[in-house]
């Protein structure tokens, strides 16, 4: 039995290392290395190395002219802020969001909206009644088990977003690095496949191979990508060939898929371990959402909890929590809080959600 | 004897692919991979893998918290742009200067201003007159062979630049790739060395190890690095960890200078072949810059030819040009040729260089 004399870490939603498939990749490098190595090590086209790209094309649907490859997903929110926003633009997130996007879209100059989220994804009224306000040029949503709070859109609401978007002329961007992770439930189709010509789609291998090599993905409308990659070029040349190298490797030998039914082995009966802890210890005291997939569940103190005085004092018990207020547009997070529960075991999470307990029933009044 | 059919490249400055060390690089992964692959495929820190961070630290008597990777150091032109610059805010670059950071300053909004180039370095008498019609926010400059010429800025002129920005209060940009690439003659000190609380000195690995790897790093005074360790994490979380691992494997073994050493035997002689060949071919004709190290000699055409004409029509002649006007900031750039001399044996520069004698003489008036 683990005594957990340890900080327990519920703030970066990492992967668990145990399943990063470090023998098959560095597998993979020495062979594309070899086969491809004068290619990789070279300098290459602004798009990112062929193969990978047309791999991805072939597994979307896609025109090899809308695909571009990047040093990690996230860094297309900038590139597409940079090409598309001027100062002061709207632009829609749900509320809450992942807190990287909102940083990254403020920063560039957006005027950032947040559009209230619920079970089943954004709520359509709060969206029309804010259209009404002004048609953002964006609508950013991870569809998918959302960070942070694991909820996942239903069809029916991403017909009609996908509607408005239609009406209004903005464009959705689909961050969906979750949506191969369901433990539960069937797939819902993305919003690129509902409304292709209004969606940028991004995805990365962060979630479902490894981070640390930081390779992701965006697919967008064809007349709209030409800009894209030549911010992309302007920017830094072309994305590191050598990371995609071995990614195209890896899933060239139809690794993948393998890679992903293991994740979701491992990771399954963590998400069923994590709601089981709530359950336990947290029924009639706080709300949680009950994801099928992804990385978080997301806890909603009541107003009976002081949240910012447990959040400053979580160190007391030996838990460690993400700030909820940067998941807000507005930074009204205090009562929020978010779970991952993908890099521990159950019996770790357990032990968190225990403290976690203790730690609410002090700052409750 | 070859025949040289097709179209000589004298375009983009591409190191050797014949010098890429990609069976060290190969063997670098594999044990890098072995013994830290549970940390370089996880995520990490947002300023890069941290033992290559501390190797360039040590090796450029630096603190760590002044050094930051990047997926290329071109990018950082992007971090320090979106950091310090304000809209309107002036910049300072030789003329003609590195074409992707002229671009890169320009879309980030500022009003980049040419500084005439001489044959040991930027003119001090026309830096202090442009000072007076305002202070940039930075001087960027390659002032080691340089890139589009191939000039070095002699010490005496470093020493003046550097008193200049100590009284006025700008920064320099130094940008290094070439530095360790030098063929004949004696380094010169780094502006960093002689003021290194004015300088942001930018490097990379792509001309002394591998370009598709895209490793750079960016050195800067402390005060100022916190904002773009942020600015970094806020666009990528971090720049990718896999890629710095094999780089620092290949630092740790102690082979850059094996590799840095190799390079110049290979390049010394094609360097001697261009100027060679320039002397054979274009002597009395055009005049040209005679570098002791890089990747690039220049080239600038008299009056008497019409150096618009004859770049629109290179392909007449089997030969390709990088666009001139590109190199500087005013876009007046028709007559001058940048010849990259590095990703081609001497006996192809020879006949490169016949080629584009060739088409002097048809648009000779």
């Amino acid at each position: 039995m683990n005594n957990f004399t340890e900080t327990i870490m519920f703030t970066r939603g990492n992967p668990a290392v145990e399943a990063l498939p470090v023998d098959d990749l560095s597998d993979c490098a020495q062979e594309i290395f070899k086969k491809e190595g004068k290619v990789l090590f070279q300098y290459g086209h602004y798009s990112g190395y062929g193969p990978l790209r047309q791999w991805i094309a072939d597994n979307y649907g896609a025109a090899l002219e809308q695909v571009i490859l990047g040093n990690s997903s996230m860094e297309f929110l900038t590139f597409l802020a940079s090409v598309m926003l001027k100062k002061g633009d709207r632009v829609f997130v749900e509320y809450p969001s992942y807190d990287r996007t909102i940083t990254a879209m403020k920063r560039a100059g957006a005027n950032v909206v947040g559009i209230r989220l619920e079970d089943d994804g954004v709520d359509v009224k709060d969206f029309e009644l804010k259209l009404k306000d002004g048609c953002p040029k964006f609508f950013y949503t991870v569809a998918d088990f959302q960070n942070p709070t694991g909820i996942t859109c239903s069809l029916e609401k991403r017909r009609a977003v996908a509607e408005l978007a239609e009406k209004h002329g903005f464009y959705i961007l689909e961050d969906a690095p979750y949506k191969a992770l369901r433990y539960y439930g069937e797939d819902v189709i993305s919003y690129r496949e509902l409304v292709p010509h209004r969606v940028f789609y991004i995805n990365s291998f962060s979630k479902v191979l490894s981070p640390g090599i930081r390779v992701g993905f965006l697919i967008g409308p064809t007349d709209l990508m030409k800009e894209v990659h030549a911010w992309s070029e302007n920017t830094y040349i072309h994305p590191a060939l050598v990371t995609e190298g071995i990614v195209y490797e890896y899933c060239r030998r139809g690794l993948l898929p393998g890679n992903i039914e293991k994740l979701k082995n491992l990771y399954r009966p963590r998400l069923d371990g994590i709601l089981n802890s709530l359950e336990r210890h947290l029924a009639g005291q706080a709300e949680w959402t009950k994801p099928e997939g992804g990385f978080f569940v997301s806890l909603f103190l009541p107003d009976t909890v002081d949240g910012k005085a447990l959040r400053d004092n979580t160190a007391d018990f030996g838990i460690k929590l993400s700030k909820g207020d940067n998941f807000f547009v507005d930074g009204r997070g205090e009562q929020f809080v978010r779970l991952p529960f993908c890099q521990m075991d159950p019996e770790e999470t357990e032990e968190g959600i225990r403290r976690l307990k203790k730690a609410i029933l002090r700052y409750s009044h």
